[in-house]
């Protein structure tokens, strides 16, 4: 069975990345980041969405973001609230962590390199939040560039792989895929800024973004929401 | 003062490419990892290089490398001893470890866009080692052409320049160069593998290469060696 790494946050893209990888017929190595995020609910969410949908290993790796900062998910700064869909569309958003998917995708290189792998999946996606450096398809071709050039693997004839799947997905189609594919979207967590109790906010752009989708996609969101 | 970071390992190389960035008046940000290696020489090392050398901060950050493995510097292999030079020269070598650099530089990367800088120095060298795939000047501009697409600040204008000054020297000309910077390579550690009281072993392939480069260079290295 061939085996392809994941990159596993616990949110619904990468849910269904991990569902279509596995619906490939490839052994699933998960690979999720305690990361300094405010909440380990996203790790949570991330063990529970591994079982559910059949992974070899999930694998959680422990990097501290925090000591750069520059990010309302890894310093002190207010997480925006119940934005226009324009203000969402302006630019790199304070949620930007810098160089985020550089660094997973360098982990997730690392690991498939020494499990003897070639293939990486991960969920990033351009139409319906544009706003990341780090989710174009640009970034995508110029990382794997990279990993075939940074490898013994690649030196020795390899072909690395980054599948991103979801990159021309709008989240209505995303879950409209998961939903084919049998994931269970109340196993995940959206939210940049849940309350103490666990709910999601239901406001900030990550909140708003999921519930869009799945208003458009004339399917029911399971999790609960504050507002 | 325009910033830089520099990854400073607590080698000879990296401590030169300190200096030298200091030499082109850089406030420096130096950037060391504990990465499960053998022994925490390494990290000590690197300390009193930053503070001989004057940085403007010196962090560590924790990654565990040990969680891929696939090296014999973050697993249970042996590191190779006292090979000739025709073997050192073929190859990847086992103490490659996967996707090394590309963390690093990640994040290099990410301090350097949480402080506003675009420069980004490392000590790697294509001359007396090339058996690293991520020490090879195609590997250094992939990876240039990446921070800039992959960051806010690339999306901004901004151009990363990803600096390897001694990428065509050889070790003598590194020491050379280092010396008339006025680095203390008593200071430095290089071995891979060192005795329990912390001398250099002699013998493992970064033992031979520092002692051939002093003896080119004519230089004494007052390190001291348990052969």
């Amino acid at each position: 069975m061939k085996r392809a790494v994941v990159l596993l946050s616990g949110g619904l893209d990468s849910a269904t990345v991990l569902a279509l990888c596995r619906a490939e017929n490839y052994a699933a190595y998960a690979l999720s980041f305690r990361y300094g995020q405010r909440h380990e609910r996203e790790i949570a969410a991330a063990r529970r969405i591994a079982k559910s949908l059949g992974t070899t290993e999930h694998r959680i790796a422990e990097i501290d973001l925090r000591l750069f900062g520059g990010s309302a998910l890894t310093a002190d700064l207010a997480v925006p609230k119940a934005r226009s869909e324009e203000a969402m569309a302006a630019g790199v958003p304070i949620t930007y962590v810098p160089a985020r998917n550089t660094i997973f995708l360098s982990y997730a290189l690392a690991w498939a390199e020494a499990l003897g792998a070639t293939d990486i999946y991960l969920g990033v996606n351009a139409v319906d939040y544009s706003g990341y450096p780090d989710c174009r398809p640009e970034f995508i071709r110029a990382f794997e560039r990279l990993a075939n050039l940074a490898t013994r693997a690649g030196v020795e004839g390899a072909r690395f792989e980054i599948h991103a799947p979801l990159l021309a997905l709008s989240k209505a189609q995303i879950i409209q895929r998961g939903s084919e594919l049998g994931v269970d979207f109340s196993l995940t967590h959206s939210c940049y800024d849940p309350t103490p109790d666990g709910l999601a906010c239901g406001e900030c752009d990550s909140c708003q973004l999921r519930r869009r989708g799945f208003r458009e996609a004339g399917r029911e969101d399971s999790i609960r929401y504050a507002r």
